[in-house]
């Protein structure tokens, strides 16, 4: 494709990408379709010869468009938000455009000095003391990972990466709540530990790490000659957005020297504004933070920012350097492949460098607030009705609730409630998921995609009490 | 930003973006910068208001792209290309718009499908049997982290994961050949088996692992009682592009119960050339194989592929799925967020299928055999200089070489090679790398960019022997 069809190509996408952007909250928000159905629409070989862009973007908007879940739809109450933005978008263009690759930094200056950058800007906006430097890793699981990686690096003095697991002189264990997310049970089976070495430390009527049940399980090992090795504290749990206490969680690991990660995945969004840091208090103490700039931040999949104290940690656990990768800089720069697994590093900073400067940091502020208080009115509403009741505390954009009409069983509960979410969906204006909190299945509504008003919750909530008095009606 | 906003700033990158694909060969390949350079331009403060999009891609020009390297660049001869294209920028614009995330199959059904199909499409490209399975992964830094963690779950029994390194009955150890990527070496230490339990296998005079050389080393290993977990076969190493004999080491493989992932991250993608097959005799045996579309096959970072024979092994090894992922779906569909490390997904199927029908499959192989060929031709006119040596066999579009003037020892050859790469990069035209060969100083010099063609090849040339002359005259 020439560059001059490509540029007609390009403006023809871009008509049909505003139109998305204005149009996308009147499309259904989840598809109709059943398994298989797109797949039955693709041919099952590869064209032998070349086909004109046109036939292409006709196909993507007739087969692959109605057969999308529609994420940045402002009726996205599921699982969390993953949001782009306009300014994210065009920072897409380019960079797709570049095409660079960053995992040196002679192989894309200003790749990792704009990252360097931004990520200091993101450590000013989260109030992060100057000690932390940053990085841009894909996911919160492969940043978990990267945790569970380094720890266990530091906890067999530095003899893991050539010994293996062998190098440990004790066996090393891994503490997290009941309620953290699956990445800590799967970035601990894959660093090794194995996942019978997770400790699943008990949880309050709040969901939040138990510190005293933290304690008893850190002795517990210690006396059995176990090693502990990291605490993985969460700000904002996948099920509730529950809080662990970081201040005493971080005194217990001071004392035992054991590595503190926080997984601040979702919520680390929220520590940009001031009056909300309080629920953050103690992050200051760990060793690595990582919060998703993806999810609440307005920044496309995938922007995990990842912030360690000590980045020797990381080269130590990560550094490699081969003869044909070797450039005459290295000593005098950052080079981000040896701070993560992946060799390979797309141009992730600059679409964080065009939403911070769009939006600006009381931009961010302003949509981030403006989803809280949406969520806390929502929570209102919810308490006030005796027939529904709040599952959790909702101190950020989630809120945990079920319908609960009188003279029903708990498993009679669950059921219902598994069926007034399914009528809520049904309709394609909104999507929202569930989870189980204390073994009860609970609705999980998050307010945090980018166009969501006020609007959106009201119908929202009148949404579900209409599916209920249908369900009511019908039985 | 106003949707309407969006679409005038996104037509004004278009002709940014249009320009740049016509006009980037005229740019300096490798900017003229100093570390700290770029960031000294960039305020250390995020900024608290918005900024208008205007004055960000003034900046995005006038302090980025001055201060990249520009991998699209038709002069690019460094490592191996990362190739974009027209069709793949395209659909990077779309999957950005969308902004979707396909870790389940019901949280984008289209995603998911699109990705069985292309991928099956590639595994018909490549001539593999139908019962290879694939999956896009990012990195092939991450796909041979992935078999080798598969690898150590299928070499305990599928106990690691629970009970950690120690379930193994004997250690474990992994083979590559001395040539292999250093990601093998990093996947070793990341997955615990400890980076002393890699065994170096020796090259021939090839650099091809030599398989009486691994037969010897799994025969000294299960003499001591260490269990053999996995060999990974290069096809395509990166320092010269060698070629593992798979066959025997597939016999070897499949006699000691090891697991056999082939690495082929550069060179897969000449396999869909049916004269270049005989490169890959044995693939088929493979239990795993990578090949990074991203490399040569026009689609851009991240895209890898990753076959595999049983994905019960990715599923026994990465499989989680908590409450709050559960859908109503999963027992009829594949959730590819238990195919690897991460959860969240980005839609990259979509970038391929563009990519494969914009080209056809007989446009991505006239692309390759046109890069052999030039290859080949350089390699030719390398040979026929006396002055010149080709240092290894250039079966794909890797040619290895270093100026051999008369009279010099090895290391003052290895010294002037040096001089000579920077010199020949110093122009801003093309951009070389080096390795070293058997501790031989040796110059790299890939065809493999999109729009790399004879002219650019043979300026190269030229520019060698011109700077080689005009080192010779400043002795």
């Amino acid at each position: 494709m020439h560059p001059d069809e490509f540029r007609r190509h390009a403006h023809a996408a871009v008509d049909w990408m505003a139109d998305y952007l204005r149009d996308v909250g009147a499309l259904p928000i989840t598809p109709a379709v059943s398994p298989g159905d797109i797949r039955r629409q693709i041919p099952e070989t590869p064209p032998l010869d070349a086909e004109p862009f046109d036939a292409l973007l006709d196909d993507f908007r007739q087969v692959i468009v109605p057969g999308m879940t529609h994420w940045n739809h402002p009726g996205w109450f599921a699982y969390f938000p993953c949001n782009n933005s306009p300014p994210s978008i065009l920072a897409e263009m380019l960079t797709a455009t570049l095409g660079a690759q960053g995992m040196s930094w002679a192989t894309s200056p200003a790749a990792t000095e704009l990252e360097q950058v931004v990520m200091d800007w993101l450590r000013q906006m989260l109030a992060l003391p100057p000690d932390f430097v940053g990085v841009i890793q894909d996911t919160a699981s492969t940043a978990t990972l990267v945790a569970l990686l380094t720890a266990r690096e530091r906890a067999t003095g530095g003899r893991s990466g050539a010994e293996g697991l062998a190098a440990a002189d004790a066996p090393l264990a891994v503490y997290a709540s009941r309620e953290a997310h699956s990445s800590v049970d799967k970035g601990v089976k894959l660093a090794g530990y194995g996942l019978d070495r997770l400790r699943h430390i008990d949880t309050d009527e709040r969901y939040a790490m138990r510190p005293d049940a933290l304690a008893a399980a850190l002795e517990r090992d210690r006396a059995a000659g176990i090693r502990p090795a990291c605490v993985v504290a969460t700000v904002g749990t996948t099920s509730s957005t529950a809080i662990d206490p970081l201040r005493p969680i971080a005194e217990l690991c001071r004392r035992a020297g054991v590595w503190l990660h926080v997984d601040a995945a979702y919520a680390g969004a929220a520590a940009i504004v001031p009056e909300l840091r309080t629920l953050f208090d103690g992050m200051e103490t760990a060793d690595s933070i990582v919060f998703n700039p993806h999810k609440w931040l307005l920044t496309n999949f995938d922007c995990t920012a990842y912030f360690v104290r000590d980045p020797s940690a990381l080269l130590s656990t990560f550094q490699a350097t081969p003869e044909y990768l070797r450039t005459a800089y290295d000593a005098d720069v950052v080079n981000y492949r040896d701070w993560g697994i992946q060799l390979g590093r797309r141009f992730r900073a600059l679409k964080l460098w065009f939403v911070i400067r769009s939006y600006g940091v009381e931009g961010l502020r302003a949509l981030v607030r403006r989803h809280v208080a949406l969520a806390q009115e929502l929570a209102g509403w919810i308490a006030a009705d005796p027939e529904y009741e709040l599952l959790a505390p909702a101190p950020f954009g989630l809120v945990c609730f079920r319908w609960r009409p009188p003279g029903r069983s708990e498993q009679e509960l669950d059921a219902l409630n598994a069926r007034l979410l399914a009528a809520v969906n049904a309709g394609g204006e909104r999507f929202l998921t569930h989870t189980r909190l204390g073994g009860t299945y609970t609705i999980r509504l998050v307010v945090g995609q980018r166009e969501t008003g006020r609007e959106h919750v009201r119908a929202a909530w009148d949404a579900v009490r209409e599916a209920a008095g249908g369900l009511q009606a019908s039985r």
